[in-house]
């Protein structure tokens, strides 16, 4: 029978449709393989063009040449000139455009999914999402950082060569502050972060444990909105993404290329989303919030129902994708069980 | 240089961004034309097939034939069946996943889109709308009622005869509680429906007027998720669609039809959605919800920044999207400006 499920972080329903349940192996793409080459003479992004892309923001060195680097958005959403300066017009509100949109390339090899990555080189990757995060919120005039990956052909990318994105708002969305507030009632009421209390029913649980490391636990939510929704959160309880160590992210550098790793083989490369949910500058240190990352893989649409309700349907028992992606074996990493 | 805006009614910020703004006719859709029949042997809703589908809610007699029908979703995402019991278990709240998932089959014929519809053909859909709203709404078990139609092979649409969809479910949703919620307070700090605000200032502004009628008028909003969002108020305040009139559902068919016609005119038949959002059972006849429809072109994908803070980015301003769908001629519907 179908089942209704909700979300203890943010109270949205989900529908867990049993009627209409795939196995969790069902889900996985079925594309050609695109010829993959390590340098393409198009690619912006590819070494030896650092000319087509505007000045380098950071970059990691590597001998003659680079690991990584951090460069302004060529098409930026927002600009860093647009003073954040509000207009009130009656029901019309609106602000200067100010922003900040890095686009951060994750290795000099065009054809490197970070799934194959060595997991010292997503450590590295997580380090300047940390330092760029950290630059930007000491800036009066941002008020959120939101850090994210889109990776695929069909899910918002419109370059192919690895990167992620970073874009720093001088407003805090509404999600974010809806989510706070639903951290903060919780603990109101029951005076503990409500992560750490999920992270610990899970792990007593372990069915929904994909895997586990030292610092981290990667766990397919139980009200997931969409199959293999998984979240990523540090056992420590730490408000903001600022706050992790440098053993932590190196840790979280193996956890997260262990996990897209079972993603790309169990369900043979399918497009993802990744973000990385963590406290905003104004809230550093309190004690109801828990940053975390949470990986998408995007195998299905929204449509009218999710647009008219805000409820997803979701095809997919998270139990299930948990048992699943345990299953997947990914070459050895050590430290990670 | 780009801009901020917050939607009134939800509080939500989207990006409106003009480095990368195209023109709304660059929004249109190039792909090729399908083959359109209006019988195909294959289709469950096709005229004839009556017994593939689960026996009939409700029909619209056409001599011999019929109009439009309703039908149980064969592949319901929710049963009626299951009793909607709470389960909770420390963090994990659960649901039986009751509800009701209606079909409605717009036409007999396979091929006719709702853009190419006679007016009163649309009008009888909306009149089917309002039965099984109403029918729905009365059984207490029911706490929501969400109409949708998804329209386009790349939408969530597995079936390409016309059809629309209704789903009833046993809770409200969150994001219908939190719309209600805002549209609450704004009604305790000023005294006056936030809809109807926004209707009035609309009018008066007209830049992003699409069309009006007697007691319809449709708009592109201030800030406007993706592009060609528009919403269709009535202009008289009603908390929920169960309070439209005969007269007002016939306006209604007209305005609706017209502006799916612009759409499909001036973009080359873009997958849509649509919903109607309006007032739970519970809240019916309260001043300070307005129902209305919301239709949304599937033009833009969303990815990692919108997953990570909830905020969109659009890329067609909206009030030169509303001067586009004006200019769009569709043959003239008598009261429809």
């Amino acid at each position: 029978m179908p089942e209704l499920r909700q979300n203890f972080m943010t109270k949205e329903w989900v529908v867990i449709a049993t009627e209409r349940a795939k196995r969790p192996d069902q889900m996985a793409v079925k594309r050609e393989a695109k010829p993959v080459v390590s340098f393409s003479e198009k690619c912006p992004f590819c070494q030896g063009h650092e000319s087509q892309t505007p000045p380098e923001i950071l970059g990691l060195p590597d001998g003659e040449g680079w690991k990584a680097r951090v460069v302004p958005n060529k098409f930026a959403a927002l600009s860093p000139d647009c003073p954040p300066e509000r207009t009130i017009r009656r029901s019309r509100r609106s602000m200067g455009g100010f922003g900040e949109h890095d686009v951060i390339v994750e290795t000099p090899d065009h054809s490197l999914a970070m799934a194959m990555m060595p997991d010292s080189q997503v450590a590295d990757i997580l380090r300047i999402y940390k330092i760029r995060h950290d630059q930007l919120s000491l800036d009066p005039r941002v008020a959120q950082v939101t850090i994210f990956k889109n990776y695929g052909t069909d899910d918002g990318t419109s370059l192919e060569h690895p990167h992620s994105q970073l874009i720093a708002t001088p407003v805090i969305s509404y999600q974010v502050r809806q989510r706070f507030q639903e951290a903060m009632q919780q603990f109101d009421d029951f005076g503990c972060c409500m992560f750490c209390q999920i992270i610990e029913e899970e792990l007593e649980g372990q069915k929904r444990i994909v895997l586990t490391s030292e610092h981290f636990v990667a766990v397919e939510l139980f009200a997931s909105p969409a199959p293999f929704c998984t979240h990523v959160y540090p056992r420590r309880h730490m408000a903001s993404f600022s706050d992790v160590s440098a053993k932590e992210t190196a840790d979280l550098g193996r956890v997260l290329r262990t996990m897209l790793a079972k993603l790309y083989i169990g369900l043979q490369n399918p497009d993802f989303n990744f973000t990385i949910r963590t406290a905003p500058a104004e809230c550093v240190g309190v004690r109801y919030f828990h940053w975390y990352m949470s990986v998408i893989p995007r195998l299905t649409r929204t449509a009218g129902f999710e647009l008219g309700s805000g409820m997803f349907i979701n095809t997919v028992i998270p139990d299930e994708a948990a048992e699943f992606l345990r299953n997947v074996k990914v070459e050895a990493a050590v430290g990670v069980s």
